[in-house]
């Protein structure tokens, strides 16, 4: 590396870091996505609100284009939710919350005995004896991990295939104990697949201390009966859009770098962290770089994806429109999906001579206090782009806190710190800059 | 290093951190102390119960003693406070706190006009021109600094010595903008100075949102009037402890690892962060290792202190305790008063061969995400004992929340997330062991 060229990028890493830290614009962009438009479940109306309101904030924003591409998406609606345990005369309410994509109990609750199993082993174990029963997954998600995406990783299978597995045995429902490591009594929902289910069995997440509760009656009493509702409404196949935005390059404009996240959310918050940090972070990327007159070669393609929460629908089909009509070439996606929380680095999912190559240059992320960069995934959305051959990377912050609001009616606006929000938007405008300048 | 030793560390490291996330003792320690204790300002029955609550607890947790040390305090006491614009006939009422250790308005209000300074150049310029009215310091904290602790060493002069350099200019009462970057109306106190002051005068803080409405009434209006009461007592002096607990080592008993917070808190909030964390970080970091049953060379050794907010008593007369009546020679002394946020690494305040043979073994805090090893500051209580020669360090945080509750209402236990305040008290056991195995 030249030293000057070295000089000049540092110098243009701190304007990004100042112009972040005192216009906080991301964080009023996401007041408004949170407050305007408010929860986006795919489908939805604030899924649509929520496409108008990002292809309007970029063409206020001068990007050099904004377009939209159809994607054929699930639409699915939660009714009403409770879980009650008849203990003689006695009825205690438990916090519940429908897993994404549950089939309905109808309005009527449900009532069947509660068995618990603590796993996947534990349920074989039982076998027939589940059947007839709501199985009641207590497993609790690891708090030992350093990382709490691993912690996640760990226990989510339980909330993903606790059904098809359950119903194999003839199980009418199942509960899983909310995926957190907190001791609150928010819910987290969540998708859930039937795949292999022969029988399509309702199933929902008790918050953690419910869990707790019920765990404790489940000691203490024997043949415990519940009355379970979990209404929903499957509306079908409905079209929402990924939301695209250009800021063309000065010297190939048709090689692309892409900053994504996704614009649909869970429906009980305002998907604050998860994920309208992540897409304030994208289009920031893109908006600071062009409101600091920092010009990049290549092109700078936010892209906003649709649908990630119930089955990646946007970025698959993403992919496929990037396959046949995309007239340029990806370079670069980095996504930012892990929350507006501080940054720590970023992990690549790239050939070792490119990673080596970015390390070499991680000693100016240092004074912002991102450390790690090295090998490792990307994120959901921008891995099904891996086909193309592009680097694919991933916006890594402090994670400690993401799992006390992840899914949560907790996950709201009030919950992000402007300072923690705006420096991820100028490191993914500055990890933008890196590759635009200096590794391709 | 030989390769055993170092893998035993790891290995050490390793239980520490599964220790404080799965069991999360100082986190129902730290519940108490807020819940229990409460706020607990110097020389307050507070505070005479936080020393109790501490003593107790090391008691119970096995510390081979556990003692008090009498402290001088100042006891200084918070009363009615108001500041109400009065526009014609309209009164707007303003968010304001007093500074600690400013004098009383008594309780009839002050009645002044307000003048607006931006800085101490500003108010030189206008000399005279603030005689007989209330000046108020509307200075920003600056958020470009990506280390929030280098923007409160930049505005804390106002709340520190703006009443003694307007009191020249024959001003009544200061007001300043309270020192956080945070755009809100919670009020954040501080301890300021009369030293150089011929004429004490009254001074507060008024909240972020506050000072905003203040700034506009001034940009609108002439001769703007304000009736401000800062009611406060001047109990004069009592008596406080620094609290003492000690792990006696196996080899070096006679030579001392300090791990130290200070107990005393503000009284609007409960010190969850500033400084309850501190507090069970440094107990955690003693008893976490004899839980586990890893042995330390030298005496690990719990100071907290007294009176840390109001002109550091507690450590002040600790390093003179040291100097004429410690049996034992202090080899290092770590503070935390940087809150219950993730763990970023120690700086240290050492000659460089430590710090060189300190950074030589920073790969071990790399797993828990701290990369921060250098030379730097330590804290200010653990400063007081620089004579010693001991290696002083400072536990580092990521900062970008801690403004927004310092020193307010805001600073509760709720604000505490159980794993950032847990890898604290980890990081803090595993640098003690660090020093402890391989440093000494």
């Amino acid at each position: 590396m030249v030293k000057a060229q070295s000089d000049e990028l540092a110098e243009d890493f701190k304007k990004l870091f100042y112009h972040a830290l005192t216009t906080e614009q991301s964080y009023q962009w996401l007041r408004s996505l949170c407050k305007d438009v408010g929860p986006r479940m795919a489908g939805s109306p604030g899924d649509r609100k929520a496409v108008e309101w990002s292809v309007a904030l970029m063409k206020k924003l001068g990007f050099d284009t904004v377009y939209t591409l159809p994607v054929d998406v699930r639409h699915w609606e939660r009714g009403r939710e409770s879980a009650i345990v008849r203990l003689g005369g006695k009825k205690i309410q438990l916090n519940v919350t429908a897993l994404g994509g549950s089939v309905s109990t109808g309005k009527r609750p449900l009532r069947a005995e509660v068995v618990e199993v603590r796993d996947f082993d534990h349920l074989k174990e039982l076998g027939e004896r589940v059947h007839g029963k709501i199985v009641f997954y207590n497993y609790r998600m690891r708090k030992d991990y350093i990382s709490t995406g691993a912690g996640y990783g760990d226990a989510v299978k339980y909330r993903w295939s606790g059904a098809v597995e359950a119903s194999k045995y003839g199980a009418v429902a199942v509960l899983i104990r909310s995926v957190t490591t907190r001791a609150d009594d928010y819910t987290h929902t969540g998708v859930m697949t039937y795949e292999g289910a022969e029988v399509k069995i309702p199933a929902g997440a008790l918050s953690y201390l419910a869990a707790d509760q019920l765990e404790q009656i489940l000691r203490q009493h024997q043949n415990v009966l519940m009355d379970l509702t979990l209404e929903s409404f499957d509306r079908g196949r409905t079209t929402s859009y990924n939301v695209i935005g250009e800021m063309y390059g000065t010297e190939r404009p048709n090689e692309v770098l892409i900053a994504g996240g996704h614009l649909d959310s869970w429906d009980p918050g305002e998907g604050a962290h998860d994920d309208g940090a992540g897409v304030v972070h994208s289009i920031a990327a893109a908006a600071y770089l062009r409101q600091l007159g920092i010009p990049t070669r290549h092109t700078v393609r936010v892209v906003l994806f649709a649908n990630e929460e119930f089955g990646l629908d946007g970025a698959k089909q993403y992919a496929e429109w990037v396959k046949n009509n995309d007239t340029k070439t990806i370079r670069l996606a980095v996504e930012s999906d892990g929350g507006g929380l501080s940054p720590r680095g970023f992990t690549l999912d790239a050939p070792d001579s490119i990673v080596q190559k970015v390390r070499s240059y991680r000693e100016f992320f240092y004074p912002y206090g991102m450390y790690e960069m090295g090998k490792g995934g990307s994120g959901a959305d921008v891995n099904q782009l891996k086909s193309t051959g592009a680097v694919l990377a991933g916006l890594r912050v402090d994670g400690h806190r993401y799992f006390d609001l992840h899914h949560t009616s907790r996950d709201v606006f009030e919950e992000v710190n402007p300072r923690e929000l705006e420096m991820g938007s100028a490191a993914m405008a500055a990890f933008l800059l890196l590759f635009d300048q200096l590794i391709f």
